[in-house]
């Protein structure tokens, strides 16, 4: 597996928290033969290279991609179609090209407006792992160990392309899977993207509240870890609300009755009902926890 | 302010999370002359006498509360009016009584329905210190360290009262607040019941979808903190909506008026209003985090 990456000049798009972090982890392993970074902020550029995370860097996608033998695409995911056009008047189908955005449709139809369909040779992928904080100097070598990457493939995506962007997430110690574009868009909906948007939500309404800075000096613990998320890049998230907005509405509408039963629920002091609902919860609850902590030991 | 508790026999009813943590607090600072628990499990008595966490038990409120000096009661809200009841009985006015209930308007009703008004010897109380974990094995010595702690006194409240329920939460390092009853079941509902029925909500909803199992394995760090608070005790949540239904509700409505919104924004593709509304969320986060690292590690 470690092989596979021998030699290789590797090319990240984009060195914020998950490009510094796939850097970090691939430049501690000495495997790849080189890491070249590109980005706009060249102060950040220059202090990676300082850290001797990347072998070398540029601000420009034409001037270090031609020879890459896989460019990770890290930008936000409305910049992807950008970045792809530079791409297309450089690199040859022997560059494998992936990215790493959490919505899949949206790339498909970005690669597909910029190559006329999806190049053979790009592999569309989704690391799940993040952080509320952003940016190169949150980015860590461990940042995908234990974690699960989603690729989703197409029925015209080259096996060897496939390959080695599976090698690359498992030496940075991820899980790999792959599963079909609506699929991964809609799991990412439900378990995700809607989160992000209550907990943006939540915070929105108790702000917009009078004394709002007392309401929020009585909030504790619960409320600190609840919006968490709420802490996350707008720029990105706004980017996966544009372009999984169908997917998120339809997790938000089935919420949303879900909402309007327990808001009844309570109105009508349906004791049963809450108590029937609160227990299926908090069983479904702890299932996840353990699922996801024998996960994460693996 | 640790010379008010000398001397002073503590009946604390309701050993779990809370009355445990007051419990475990009192007895390693080994202020209080006597800690007495009543609670309806002897094995969890048992054990706290083992611990040393307590003087002594008993499974009657009547054995032991007579001549105490102050009655915690620690039950779920619910439980409240039933335990003032068989309370009335046997203390007199030497005693103080106070609560940790999460709802106080249901409480002071309870207070009324069982001794015609408030009694001057009793200070609804509640400290803002909780984890969703339950019971008297999930308890802590330093549970209410840096918390704060709000209390709700009458009009006609004996000071005296109030004084020697303030002692005993600074003790236990917390900060204690007065406000008034509504005030108090206002913030709660936008700050910590919203939260919680949002959480069991989210996790039912996605429960009862078909292949739920496969979801929540795609699940990360982010749905995790999200929904912590849904693993927490559905009894004592059940308690609290059936009390505090009426604030609750008129907080899940303006919430759900934000969520409307945004869901028409998400569906318009409504860049400009996605971008103002998670910026302001995300500023009134960080403010919120800050605020609260400020005041934990006072």
């Amino acid at each position: 597996m470690s092989d596979t990456l021998k030699n290789k000049k590797i090319v990240i798009i984009g060195l914020g928290l998950i490009g510094g972090s796939i850097a970090r982890g691939l430049s501690s392993l000495q495997l790849a033969g080189e890491i070249v970074a590109v980005g706009r902020n060249e102060a950040v550029l220059q202090q990676a290279k300082n850290d001797g995370v990347i072998s070398s860097f540029s601000t420009n996608i034409k001037d270090v991609a031609a020879d890459a033998d896989i460019v990770v695409i890290a930008v936000p995911s409305l910049t992807v179609e950008n970045t792809l056009l530079e791409l297309k008047s450089v690199v040859s189908e022997n560059t494998v090209i992936t990215d790493v955005a959490s919505v899949k449709n949206a790339i498909v139809e970005a690669a597909v407006n910029v190559f006329g369909e999806v190049p053979e040779n790009f592999v569309p992928g989704h690391p799940i792992a993040g952080s509320e904080h952003s940016g190169y100097s949150a980015s860590t070598v461990e940042l995908f160990q234990g974690k699960k990457v989603i690729l989703t493939p197409m029925e015209n995506t080259a096996a060897d392309a496939v390959s080695l962007v599976t090698a690359l997430w498992q030496v940075l110690g991820a899980e790999v899977i792959n599963m079909p574009v609506d699929r991964h868009d809609e799991i990412l909906a439900a378990t995700s993207h809607l989160p992000h948007l209550l907990a943006f939500a939540l915070v929105d309404t108790l702000s917009q509240q009078g004394e709002s800075e007392e309401i929020f000096r009585y909030a504790a613990g619960g409320f600190r870890d609840f919006t968490r998320i709420a802490s996350s890049d707008p720029q990105m998230w706004h980017d996966i609300f544009m372009a999984n907005g169908e997917a998120t509405v339809k997790a938000l509408d089935s919420y949303m009755q879900d909402l309007e039963r327990l808001r009844a629920a309570v109105l009508s002091k349906n004791s049963e009902e809450l108590m029937t609902t609160f227990k299926r919860a908090k069983v479904s609850r702890d299932k996840f926890l353990e699922l996801f902590e024998n996960r994460s030991t693996e």
